[in-house]
């Protein structure tokens, strides 16, 4: 069999933390037990197959720099064999459990539906199979309804219906190959999804036609049996000016208003938190707040530069806070952390496809482990309930019980004044955690 | 009486756009029918009470750089009543129709409850005289629970429930006194509504809470048949690091959670959509696809700098897109326009507070009659049309008529192929535009 | 011979504001003379080659979406040069004086640099060949030192040796073409100087590099006689994470140091200046205020977006501003308004382009007329007269002519003492600006 | 003596990394040495009068929320002294061994310059008193020429004589005590020297005006003898829409221009560079490359906020690269890190202020330690020394020498072709460096 990733001969082991050796784990260690799970099963890592494999190192100001060896055949279906070949090379070498793929991915457009569907089914079986011999299941799959030029207006919101049947037809497809492939999930990222000037949209038609075809995937969903979870993705912008899914808010809003709330979850993705000018720990907390975390596009943006850098994450602040806030609503059920992130255009050994993926999984498993500490030690849910212990008081139940009203209230006030203030302790709560990392 | 602004000594006049005068209005002229309305009754102007008439130059970096008369007397009673009758002279000199205050803006806080609660009324009565004296009129009131100390880390979602209560009583006050001022509108601002740091928060027992005193806001608006509508005003960030009410989608996806939806509206503010990362005509729009457009709050913030500078209103493409959606929308009903807007810290004189409002009322009347022509013409109703004209086709009325379904839309798109794209047209929209600017 | 944009039959021509006709100009009227000089003197308009011939539509999300007639030819040298036509049959009909190409704009980069240079030559003459024929002349030359995976890492600060030389070689042969065509400059856009991070960079070491190829350049310029003007263009971000030539400023403060300001002015870009977080005006007059203001790449961006969007210049505020203060410092010499600007991703039609232009020559023709009505009017002169006045009196005298010092500074306080404040009067100067457009 | 901090009995000790006590030192052991030097000498902490002594939590949209008992006395004087002693109280028990300060911070305003300048050196004369009582030393004094009104467009770059005579005279002032109180260092923050609008201000008239107010400082420094370092700070904005000194590039251009480059070092701000949208470790590597790096504000902005959080740096990221590159160009001479921070509006304990600096001074010693190792394990310097290796080559040595030029240049490449790229190895580096944190 071919091997398409010499420079590594065999699996990355854990080595711990005083390895030098870059191509070792030296904090991810799948089968140690953390809160009672080993840590592969708390962070449910997936490699994705669009910047790990089909990434190659072009940006809006350079063409590809990167070469690979699995890209060489003529024959497009070729290259598309071994690059699923070369895939599960790296996803077993590296030692994930997960993968994820766009349909346009994994085989190459043909010039009809039928024939691209050919495609794809020629290669899904190939991906059943290697699933098979590997172990290595899919988290999740969706459908790229944004590169080709005819959804440049949209998918779901395009102007023309053709288009809308168009994506609807992928996304048909996208379903039966995910489903066969017994992925945990399906996701939606609206990436034409939005508009570039309000002077040629109608917003509220756009949104209906949205709705429409999420319904529709439930309903088919629903027909075809598939038990995975459906996913929506936010985005604020890029490509568009303006995408409809901007942020977690912004898709409650929408699952709401269309009835839509029971059949998704959001999958947070770090650096689309930040393009919203949230924090990425503030998107799953609203998330887990409102019952709607479903999983986490695993990167990091660059807060000075304002597009979509999909950097491995290694912020060990970012990657605490996510993993504290995880934990604390239950952990990932059909979720699980996809390394949604390309390595930077220079690095262009395949060697640094290595580097980074280890980086980013010590990254996180570094941050579970904090994480958890800090949940053992309590010190957050310490302060948390010592700050807000007013509300376990006759008054604060009286409120949270439905029993007070505006009257009671100014009564209450009239009689007792001014409350008495407490610090937020924020530096406290920094330096504590600054401790714990 | 005393004259406070003697700079002006009659009303400012409509003199049209030749006259060289600063002190009259070149472009709006109340009284002119647009579209069957006078110009008076479609932009609904007010002015602002805390930065007209409170507002003194102060910024984070240095003191007041403004000297009022009216604020001269030593007693703040003294003091609070001459600013009340300084305003009715701006307004009435001004010729604005309505005006908008917080409870705190029109009279000092005394030492208790019941003393500020006696304050608020003798103003109050003061204001509904000279209300009846002018024929000024109240477009909203709303509460500041956001200066004081006590209101350090929240009103509503404060982690003290005795704060929780503070804040219940001022807003019962406030709609109090809003009811008797005959106002059209209630407004509820988050000021402190969010966080600083997740570290010490429950973002999810803090939404409830607000919940519930927005509720208690239905009820007792209810109780005491307050008639005006209630609105609340997104705000993505500052004072806090993070706001609950973010913008419209996270307004609409609370709103929506706790059932409260058919008691609020929007009021949309253009310096909060702009630090939200969306424009002014983006908030507008999602609000009027969402059927919550309801009031506006009309400056302009700076988009290279990151707070809230609240510049008054002087963008033409601003005004004339915002008066096109509302327009589109079906114009105000119990909303206006609102001038949360300060004169700049070097415009020290009386005569800049008038030459700011005349600037951002002839913005408007710009901005109104350009987009009446737009509509007239249907420049951009057409342009609209003819992008969207595949949904009048059979596919279009199937889809939106939910006679569709995945794969009926697959044998659509296996029978016909490719759609056939169409130019979205952007840069001649623009160009139009420009010509009717 | 080939028509290759055959919807656009002649010549755009001026038919006034009055005019319905998308394809005419409605306020470019090239023979109109302002303050003594033709409009298109003044305005100087140049169309660029990249984004208005090459660019067709990629984005990092999608492929191309614009499909060009002369781009069928399969062998490249032949859609080369049927892009050359293609392109002059463009400047002839839109009415442009001018035009700009980066070197691998105009021919296809060979195996050997020695290869591709004699392709330069072969499209050089054709060039030269089409000036001649049509009278339109190249505004300036530059070279693509970008694109290439080569430069990956930079050009002149590369960290490799080889890549400068190579860079070197470039520029030296996109200098002869340039000075062979007449070009009236030539730019230096660094777009892969910087670093993506400072973890492997040595930024002392690669600005010394970069000043030592400016230097090269500005001594082969002379070795061979190239009298045209050089000029930096500064960018501060994307495709790096951080490029050296951030801002105006920057690239002042970097040609002081090496002794290279003689030779360079700067080609202020406005959607630079916007993500440099300057506004367009700014970089302009403090390039006005430090006489290095070269040239202009007349385009505009998405403050709310975060990458350069590129968009065609319609802002009248913009247009206004910016022609105001290039009047005020004398107005062009060798440089002009360069559409750095390509059409949306939507506007796939060829006569999007023409669209485009027109509005963008349109918007600066009035900017042009407003600004020079501002500065027949004297309206901002006189206001800045009044408010700097007090320099005219004895202490603003002395003060300036160096007769003053700490010590008697504080004499003529202690004397004096506090100054009179006087309004800004900001808002009223807003207001003006809004009549005059 | 009056004891103002009673929550803190005695000096903050090093406990260790194990100590549970708040209260304590966990990584900064004044006396510990790293490669050679104490990590006090290293580090050179000062605090801030502003901020920790006179700052109380107000902010745009609130009232003071902190209330210290020092603030007590109703006559201003008394309070001032008091403030002093509270200082001095503070600095020594948290273990610093430096302060910074404004003229106007330590002594209130009176109502003449000369009354005003007494204040200021009775304060003076206590403050002198108190440093040799106690040995803290003074880092660095400096002038506020931006709260008062009078300030209001600016000090020296003001549109009224009158007003850059006043400042002068402060200036003045604050130099003298600044030298009587044995300062290192005497910084310029020109937090008014910048424009609202374009539309009333002459930017080359201002900086030249800038330009001989800083020669006249200079000038002065001489004439009493001052031997401390001149610094300039800069900002991009805020107060005004921009500011002069907006980055260190734009000072460098300044300095260059006006012939003061030798008198002035900069003093970099954390928050201000990441508002000028560079990273803190850039504007520090940019000084350090062109030898202008004199001190630094040690603090943390926010880079989802667009204004002065001001917050205390506890991000080890930042610490790390700051130590680093301070250490790699030499170390602090007349600088240090002066905690240009306040704590949140929420934090109103006194306790809260030890919480604050402790955490800032155990993440910047944790920053300096593990610079240390990064340095002594030349992990960094290797990866460097080895990707610019051809620098080292006959290649990279005769271009470095001056001795090559443009043909030269083609000849090589003619000779050699393309150059081989070298992976940037960006994401193996990261990964090292979390390693060392």
């Amino acid at each position: 069999m071919t091997v398409y990733f010499p420079e590594v001969k065999k699996k990355i082991r854990f080595e711990g933390p005083d390895s030098k050796n870059p191509l070792s784990f030296k904090r991810y260690n799948p089968k140690e037990k953390i809160l009672g799970k080993t840590m592969a099963d708390h962070l449910r890592f997936a490699v994705c197959y669009w910047h790990t494999m089909k990434g190659l190192g072009a940006d809006q100001f350079g063409v590809n720099t990167i070469i690979r060896s699995y890209n060489k055949a003529a024959d497009p279906m070729k290259q598309a064999e071994q690059t699923m070949e070369a895939a599960f090379e790296f996803f077993t070498k590296l030692g994930v459990q997960f993968w994820c793929f766009h349909d346009r991915d994994i085989a190459p457009e043909a010039d009809t539906l039928a024939e691209t569907n050919k495609r794809l089914d020629k290669l899904t079986a190939l991906a059943k199979k290697m699933q098979s011999d590997t172990g290595i299941k899919l988290l999740w799959g969706t459908t790229n309804a944004f590169s080709h030029r005819r959804f440049m207006a949209g998918a779901g919101t395009n102007p023309d219906p053709h288009v809308f049947a168009y994506a609807a037809s992928q996304i048909k497809k996208a379903m039966e190959i995910t489903k066969t492939l017994g992925g945990a999930g399906y996701v939606f990222w609206g990436g034409r999804e939005g508009y570039d000037t309000l002077l040629n949209t109608d917003m509220g038609r756009e949104l209906d036609h949205m709705a429409m075809l999420l319904q529709m995937a439930v309903d088919y969903k629903k027909k075809i049996g598939f038990k995975g979870q459906l996913y929506i993705e936010p985005k604020p912008k890029e490509p568009t000016k303006h995408q409809y899914d901007f942020d977690a808010a912004n898709c409650l809003a929408f699952l709401q208003k269309y009835k839509l709330l029971k059949h998704f979850k959001i999958n947070v993705e770090a650096n689309h938190a930040t393009l919203a000018a949230h924090t990425f720990p503030h998107e799953l907390a609203f998330c887990a707040a409102n019952g709607i975390l479903g999983s986490v596009d695993a990167n990091r943006g660059d807060l000075l530069l304002g597009w979509d850098t999909d950097q491995f994450p290694t912020d060990l602040y970012d990657t605490t806070l996510a993993m504290y806030i995880i934990l604390k609503s239950g952990g990932f059920t059909t979720g699980g952390l996809n390394f949604d992130a390309h390595v930077r255009r220079q690095s262009i050994d395949n060697v640094d496809l290595f580097y980074a993926h280890i980086g980013a999984m010590d990254a996180f498993a570094r941050g579970l482990k904090i994480a958890a500490r800090l949940l053992k030690d309590k010190v957050l849910d310490n302060a948390i309930k010592q700050r807000y212990a007013g509300w376990n008081s006759k008054l604060g139940k009286d409120i949270e019980g439905g029993r007070m009203n505006f009257e009671k209230l100014e009564k209450y006030i009239l009689k007792n004044g001014e409350p008495t203030l407490k610090s937020g302790r924020q530096e406290l709560l920094e330096n504590i955690l600054n401790e714990y990392i």
